[in-house]
């Protein structure tokens, strides 16, 4: 007799077979459900692997497009970034995932969801807390935080050794020293080795970008066209190749940053639970799209709408993101300031990647007028009188000059 | 009979020779002003030119210790950037420059003092607010801002011509057809043909950095230590090269930055008055600077602490920086804000130049401790327990599910 | 030959009057324009005077409706306040103000619009503000601000003398000590002998609310429902008064808080221009509803909306209304924001009335369930495990043992 | 055979007698400690009760002079405020009361502390994250978040039944229909009858403060002197009592509120783990510095000060000393800020207080010149050019009318 239907999201490896079969051991029915958000992966391997294992069905959705222009295009328009470095590809990620598992375990009559993800990291918690948003009467199976499976399963021995009693074939592969999390924006690499944060990745870890030493000679120039801070256009080879739809545009804009080495980067990061983690990513073509979008905005956006989306937006955005709450009021809200941020964010950035970095070469919009090239021009006065700027800046000086004799009077000295 | 004296901040170029012959003409007496603020310059000739032309005295000022320890560097522990990309290099000088010239016009007598700032630009409000802080009482002569001066020089040839008419020797170079303004952190150009954002700078225009392509083939790989999130020590050359005095540290950064093609941007940027400007930049070394600070504060900088200050001193420090409002009671506040945020920001990063970009290659700390191994590990449960983050996860997810529930009994769909 | 039409704002007062008969003498064609935005007027007498000066025509609009719904109520939405203090009584009549006036100039081919604001106020800043914004081109006559009237016109004696010469009727009364400024939101005094800080309003000063030591004895309760923030419904007299048109509940709002002696404020507030300024106001209606609508958002309001909104919405909303950037694209930004926070804010709140001030006495909505009596309760477990709570403590806790273990290290001891 | 001796939190009440009770039976030695921080309290039959339990030890900390000087009076001078509402009254005893209980527990040789915190409360986060802070290997016991505990004392029946077969005594008084928190600044009232919103408290509930309706019909004007915002002086009873003594001030001021019946409040807040919760309180005194200091500043310090202050000092202190976040880095952080802006904070406030609410009569410095009167007057144009606003508002508007040529370009007609 079961104890009802599982939706487990099951990834081939190891760790999710031995919980695959550890839920079947419980009582439990299993479906088996794996997200395709554009990872390298062997689906029909897993897909055998996992009825193999005992499975009762096995279910694999391509979550591509909303990934792309449901979640990453809008990190652009909001120049999502954490701590000042992270792109925040696996963030990003999450709630696509959680969102198909969930539709899934519904369509299936699953009570209860299940993951593989570790009692230390964030992506429990993103996955967690959008599974109770989208289904609040979910039941969560965190293996990995229940005692009587992580006392059970100590170590790798221990997993390997039940797999051997189970029959799961495990990967011949020797084990890489560090773990890895991809899909179509970017891969990250953490853990084993790399949690000395002195450690200097080797070369061979990095997966998805050249190393820019080993990138061409030559730079490569290309052009982002963008609609409301959306891009809409990539255009390569001097442009030979013109890319539109979203997803083909963001797979190309990979390609061009990968075999020009850019997207790579090695941070210490703040996990939500508090504890510190050192990681390394590569983000190839989400690096190039924010670069040139934060370049449009310089043209095309207003400079007070822009400080304002910048303090508000961008930071509270990335890190609701961060910590997975993706599906709360909150980031429903803040996501409600992204489009009227955009309204004007339209032209072309020119853009040129070489050996690892990404560098503008001009932009230009045909619709918006907030850049004036005579008003900016220091060498010409039409529709300007500089008198007026003596009086701006009088004004201005009001309030300072009382702080200058405030302080005068006090006997301080103002100084650097 | 003089009208009284003037301090004038004096280049040695066209433009100030003009106006320190106006002035004369106008009956005010002139001390001529330099500041050596590391910016290439013959300062010998700029004396010669200016006690030529009629000035009562000719003063230089070295201000390079100032600028380097007591406005970058501190620029540096608050990761000061302006709109995502400007690092602020001609902004830092401003406050020095202006309180160097109010010193001197204070130990000269004079009641004002004048400047070659166009009307239109950042400068002239950066110099005069920090000038009316200094000195309240002080009098500004803005030539460029008076219609008696601006009208009687409406283009380059009126300049020349009164040029010749007074004598004042004027370079036979041919001016090049863009301004520039340079310093110990950075080099700017702007106007001229840069005037239309598309067009790409030539690439002889770039003056502190060699091209990317140009750039050495081989990275070049160097440590950088922080106390207290100040640069305290470069270490190049495999450890056979170490800089530890400030100007000493951040003039050998410049040089390892300049050689490896590492500091450009180029972008459209908001004025304070209210019009869009396009600036090319060069600021090597402190772009290698503020990204091993930043670096470093993943590892050794609470996560909120950080948060705080990336939201409010980052962002307000940097405007009010951008908008010359160094001398004033909210900036004085602000960077109150600096020191009690860098207190455990101590440690070394390990980075690399090539090519046109640095990246982080390790980082350590031996006294800061916020970065724990074990208690980072994925596969470590020293210390803690997994159970906790149900708990965490729990009560996280009180607010959520009913947000999702009220969602439901709305039959409103939570979406991506 | 006349120079053109100029729209003048109009208030029959003496200084416009002034402004009027100068503005023709100067050869302009005017017409006279007053907005009805619910300020105790004779707009007929202002009318005759206009025209015996030589007005070309008299145009009064209407703009109550528009400045109650358009304005007043979005403000409640966002809790608009000004340096902890201030309602923006005026600062939100004058964008509603600004529109008509320049709706008439269009109407009547006017070339210019002009004001009788002193130079040091905001309300040039906001009238003009809105102009430009509204038609770009406009031209803004402030005579006020030009040599030529406020030389001649250096004090109240030389407007008198000027009025006699021109036949301009002047009101008998003699000038009160201050000035006012009057809508159906609020009336402000400043200016005269309210500029010494330190001086008590007199009480015959006050207009709109009876002295609180003179309001009835019986406190008053009331209900005020909303809908998405927005309020639909007075109830007074125990549900036998009730009024739900948007004008008209204003105005009972206004009538139930002055025979309470509700809302009035003396401040010291800081000018846009960098003017410390002594205001005394008076905004009846306006202080209890917005006091209701905080009130209600405890209830319905997601805890991490309301502080986003706080934070940022409220806060630089209330800073653009008082600056006079109603018509500007951060503030059509900040305004996109508040809708999306007031989706839950249903509901009605039962509060009191009494001699000054104005108190809660309880709150409930039909609609939002944000609030669970049951998971409130301290004496009910119902669908909660206190155990989680531990969980929760514990991950908060690690960051901040942490933090009190790098202290003890450094034998550094926290103390309050 | 002891298992340690623990440091309880304890009150004398029937929660803590049990608790103390339950820890002695499991095995547990008990130091009770108890902190007079100004509740009214029998605090030497709680120790007669507390030894007769078997506690082998009864400590009672007066801490009222640092809660009023290190905490109240900085809370003050951040205009700490908590969802626009609450003055935080019992959040801001907790860390001064758990540091007490970390000393004595310290002093006592204590390897745990407890408390008869519940399980769904602020108080025992509030607690717990200090404890972890002041002493990161402190164990806590939290009896009713221990399901041994929870589960045995389910309602108020069992626990009296344990009393009764302890022979601990329990009061006759019949338990009030709220549960009540006091200290020096406030008193809190929550849960009960009053887990029902729309309830209107009893009018008997109300303990410090008179009903406003029963309070003198004579206001009641008095004066209060702060220096660098804090309160300094508080002048009575027409100069004849003057108070300087910060513990007697504050009681002078809460005697002062109480018989004015200022301070009362009634709201829903939101929880730190995330629960609405009603809660009314009574803050006497603190309501009336704190408004007093609120105008203060009006008068004395600048306007971005303020502004930078209010954005992110008092949002961000009120929600940490909310949440107990009293001992972290961040909170530090702030702290550190507070002083900084204070410098200018000098002056006097004179005040009424009548029948529930204060009101401000004027305000005026003898040593701060911000406010200038003859600046501010608009009669005056000493030291100012009417013209530089032309030029201000003609810089402004730089922006604006480019936005308004925008909206016209693209067929949008701008309205309110």
């Amino acid at each position: 007799m079961s104890k009802g239907k599982v939706c487990l999201a099951y990834s081939g490896g190891l760790d999710t077979s031995v919980i695959l079969a550890w839920l079947l051991e419980e009582g439990y029915e299993v479906i088996a459900f794996l997200a395709n958000i554009g990872q390298e992966e062997d689906f029909e391997a897993a897909e055998k692997k996992a009825l193999a294992i005992g499975a009762t069905k096995f279910v694999v959705v391509d979550v591509r497009k909303e990934f792309v222009e449901n979640v990453c295009f809008p990190a652009i328009q909001a120049n999502a970034i954490y701590e000042n470095v992270y792109l925040l590809g696996t963030s990003l990620a999450r709630p696509v995932i959680a969102q198909a598992q969930i539709k899934v375990a519904e369509e299936e009559g699953c009570f209860a969801v299940s993951h593989g993800c570790t009692g230390k990291g964030n992506d429990q918690v993103r996955f967690e807390l959008s599974f109770y948003a989208l289904k609040p009467d979910v039941v969560v199976i965190a293996p990995w935080r229940d005692p009587a499976f992580f006392n059970r399963f100590a170590g790798r021995k221990d997993l390997l050794e039940y797999a051997a009693s189970k029959d799961i074939p495990v990967a011949q592969t020797k084990a890489k020293p560090w773990s890895t999390d991809e899909n179509l924006a970017h891969i990250s690499f953490e853990a084993g080795i790399l949690e000395d944060p002195n450690t200097t990745p080797p070369k061979d870890m990095w997966k998805l970008t050249v190393d820019p030493t080993d990138a061409p000679e030559t730079p490569e120039d290309f052009s982002i066209e963008f609609e409301k801070g959306l891009p809409t256009k990539l255009i390569l080879d001097g442009g030979k190749k013109v890319v539109t739809d979203p997803v083909e545009l963001f797979i190309e804009a990979n390609s061009l940053a990968r075999r020009n080495g850019v997207g790579r980067i090695d941070i210490v990061e703040n996990r939500f639970i508090g504890i510190k983690s050192r990681g390394c990513y590569e983000t190839p073509g989400l690096t190039i799209l924010r670069t040139a979008h934060v370049d449009l905005e310089g043209l095309t956006l207003d400079r007070e709408v822009r400080a304002l989306r910048d303090q508000f937006v961008t930071v509270t955005y990335s890190k609701l993101l961060y910590n997975g709450m993706y599906f709360t009021p909150e980031c429903e809200y803040v996501r409600a300031m992204i489009p009227p941020s955009q309204i004007t964010v339209n032209g072309t950035v020119r853009a040129r990647a070489y050996k690892g970095s990404v560098s503008v070469l001009g932009r230009f919009s045909e619709t918006e007028k907030l850049y004036d090239e005579t008003e900016s021009s220091m060498d010409e006065l039409t529709g300007f009188s500089p008198e007026d700027t003596s009086g701006f800046i009088a004004v201005q000086s009001i309030r300072i000059k009382k702080f200058g004799e405030s302080a005068r009077d006090a006997g301080r000295k103002l100084e650097l």
